[in-house]
């Protein structure tokens, strides 16, 4: 009996520390894969540079499905599908405008400006009117409508430059992009201008998506650059007031016809249950949509073909989903988790990468107390290559629909201070993205999914 | 006895509590500060856009010397000073060209070519031989001097991708550069060209520093693109042969007079003790030195003027050093500490920041177990800004002769991606630097500062 225990304790012994270096090699050899034979790059530059910004219902938006179709076949996945999903057709139209009239300090001159997504358009005759400055809703509730009506109202409240997270700075600043414009029209305002998301002062506007609330009446809303921003509080301060003069020409077409685009390696064990990794496929209208999100889909298609070229054989079946209409709807993300749900596809696990292509510094997670505490135990294993940042709460998106019937959710979680220099503008190119650390995330969300699939969660 | 006991415990648990707190507090006002209202960036603005890159005995080292003296003045420590020292005064003279000769694949065609720090020159009547590739040293004994006698030997080993910390692979790949020339002079070769030590493959050629054998024949050394490199071993592969037509005008001038910048806060309690944090003035003679090592001289001055800004009153006084000669000598660095010693002033510890003004994730170590597992300790202040990495041996080549006398050694250890991508090329300016990156690197080095004058090592 003694002997039995022994020799049984012994086996155990061998087993986990089998399954130490077994987890450590495999992943050694994931990210040798990535490094040194990567196609991350390589793809995402045909993405950004060849097929350029694919705003949902754009010609390019349809080109990057069915490019990230071919791409998938020819590398050899199992399956490919496109699961189609109706998506909103906005339009920027013309050029927008926003010029500051007579200030005696500056002239009258052109604002850096780019229209919010989902916005309406002023029409041709544009909107003139006296600019009210605000830094949050107090403020423009305790201004009202005797301060507001007939107004043009100027949200300029800054992203917190002392908080090291720059997503934190972002989630403290963006319900002036997002609701700003129904909470100013409620009291009469005929537009808003808001000061761009960005974690620097320079010259470039960042656009990004606005809701507008059913009960208040639809007015257009402009973001303009910080700089810009701090120009125009500039001249209200000095002068006491500022008038601007608005044109916009955007419209909301009829929902249009679009897809989520799939890729599958099927499962040897459970081969029902299904680990999702992805980004979004569509990005804003200007720029390239290189940090968001051309990187996260590429390495999502990268960490599968990492895998697949290691002849791993993967318990669970796996998928790199590109989801469409994150940024001005997330139909894409809703229409995946629905499907999965009619179809009863149980989801273990699902990973997004869309906080941009630079060194990855770990992974957020959102499940139980267990699976946070398995997450930090893959330390052991992750922590060599630069991702110690484990464990704290988030997930993705397009993922986040899947929550509803417990899946676990896991958010890239990439080095964020560059991020919002570039996010939503016209910089968000290529040439901004930096080989190796692309090639890490990627290899990075790879590791991720053998974990979860060998270990289990 | 018991009460008085009761009373001591208490007092103990108190002061351990208020020195957790005070510790976190002072943490987040140095980062505050930086983050709000750091000068890091606009220094650096000066430094690299107006005066340019500064190779020791250059005019622009001269100007380098005499700004940042004026700029501490201007912050108002206490003491500026300027510690004289000898410095090598290597010159490029006319661009070189290095010329791939009748190939039969690509005919003729210049290679994007930089000649090495303190290498000879051809002279104007250049050198034509045939090429001889190889990948290591044990290649080059293996041919010896049947196989090398006349010829250009072309040392073509890349840096591996696979290592996740660049460094790493610099440092494994850097003796072709170091030493490849002597190397191959042994054995009669004419000239060397070297593959930049680069992590990526693009057309901008990388110089770096050379040390002659003195038992050896100088010969030339050139560093060519890695695209470049790439090619030449394309054509010897396809035609069995290249030759290449190589010609340089550098030359070593007599040592010049050339200056440390040592700006100090007082200590309140031992004065007499020092504490040091710097980077290197000089830089290589293209580019800007942006990130090698212009961010490593400002973020010096930045995390003493933070500590300045916040009243704090360290024990020991603070030195911010821009030592001169890095590059190409190591002079300033030796000339310090021989200072140091001669004067009988005890360095508690060092921290050079020369690895590139990225994101900071850590610092390196050279101490005894206790000052380590110190530094460890600290992570429960220093991770949440995101500095996880703490303990990996290491310091800083200026601050390297300091160690003799007992000196803690630490090393700002930044995100190493995209280092080698500029690392001693023309492409190393201002533009590649992120402002939050910088400030953030500034802030890690205030912080450790304060922790060391604080806790003790």
């Amino acid at each position: 009996m003694t002997k039995y225990l022994f020799t049984l304790l012994l086996f155990l012994l061998c087993t986990a520390g089998f399954s130490q270096d077994k987890n450590e090699d495999m992943i050694r050899k994931i990210y040798d894969e990535a490094l040194a034979n990567g196609q991350s790059y390589e793809m995402l530059e045909y993405l950004t540079t060849r097929i350029g910004h694919r705003l949902s219902g754009s010609p390019q938006a349809a080109a990057a499905v069915e490019w990230t179709r071919q791409q998938m076949e020819q590398l050899g996945f199992d399956t490919v599908f496109l699961q189609p999903v109706m998506v909103p057709h906005w339009v920027r139209g013309e050029k927008e405008v926003v010029r500051l009239i007579n200030s005696s300090t500056y002239g009258s001159r052109e604002l850096h400006s780019l229209a919010l997504g989902n916005s309406v358009g002023s029409g041709p005759q544009g909107v003139s009117a006296e600019i009210v400055e605000v830094q949050n809703f107090d403020e423009l509730d305790k201004l009202g409508k005797a301060g507001i009506q007939g107004k043009i109202v100027f949200f300029n409240r800054p992203m917190d430059p002392k908080l090291i997270h720059t997503f934190q700075a972002y989630g403290g600043a963006v319900n002036q992009r997002g609701q700003g414009a129904s909470r100013a029209a409620a009291y009469g305002a005929v537009a808003v201008l808001v000061r761009s998301m960005a974690s620097n002062n320079d010259d470039v506007p960042h656009t990004g998506s606005l809701r507008y609330d059913p009960n208040q009446p639809q007015i257009p809303a402009v973001a303009i650059s910080t700089n810009d921003a701090n120009l125009l509080s500039d001249v209200l301060k000095k002068e006491g007031s500022a008038r601007v003069y608005l044109e916009t020409h955007c419209e909301m077409l009829p929902d249009i016809l679009s897809y989520n685009v799939i890729g599958e390696i099927r499962g040897t064990q459970n081969k029902e249950e299904y680990i999702v990794v992805g980004g979004h496929l569509d990005s804003w209208d200007v720029g390239q949509g290189a940090h968001d999100d051309g990187s996260g889909c590429v390495q999502a298609i990268e960490a599968v073909r990492i895998l697949k070229s290691l002849n791993y054989k993967p318990k669970h079946s796996i998928r790199a989903v590109m989801f469409m209409n994150e940024e001005n709807g997330l139909r894409g993300g809703r229409e995946y988790a629905a499907q999965a749900s009619t179809l009863g596809q149980p989801h273990i696990a699902a990973i997004e990468s869309d906080a941009g292509g630079f060194t990855p510094r770990g992974f957020t997670i959102t499940g139980n107390e267990a699976q946070t505490a398995k997450l930090k135990s893959w330390g052991q294993w992750l922590a060599p290559y630069g991702l110690h940042d484990l464990g704290s709460p988030g997930g993705g998106a397009d993922i986040g629909p899947l929550r509803e019937s417990g899946t676990v959710l896991f958010g890239l979680r990439p080095d964020s201070q560059r991020y919002f220099n570039y996010h939503h503008t016209e910089e968000d190119t290529f040439d901004k993205i930096d080989k190796r650390e692309l090639e890490l995330g990627a290899a990075a969300m790879s590791a991720l999914i053998y974990l979860i699939d060998s270990e289990g969660l």
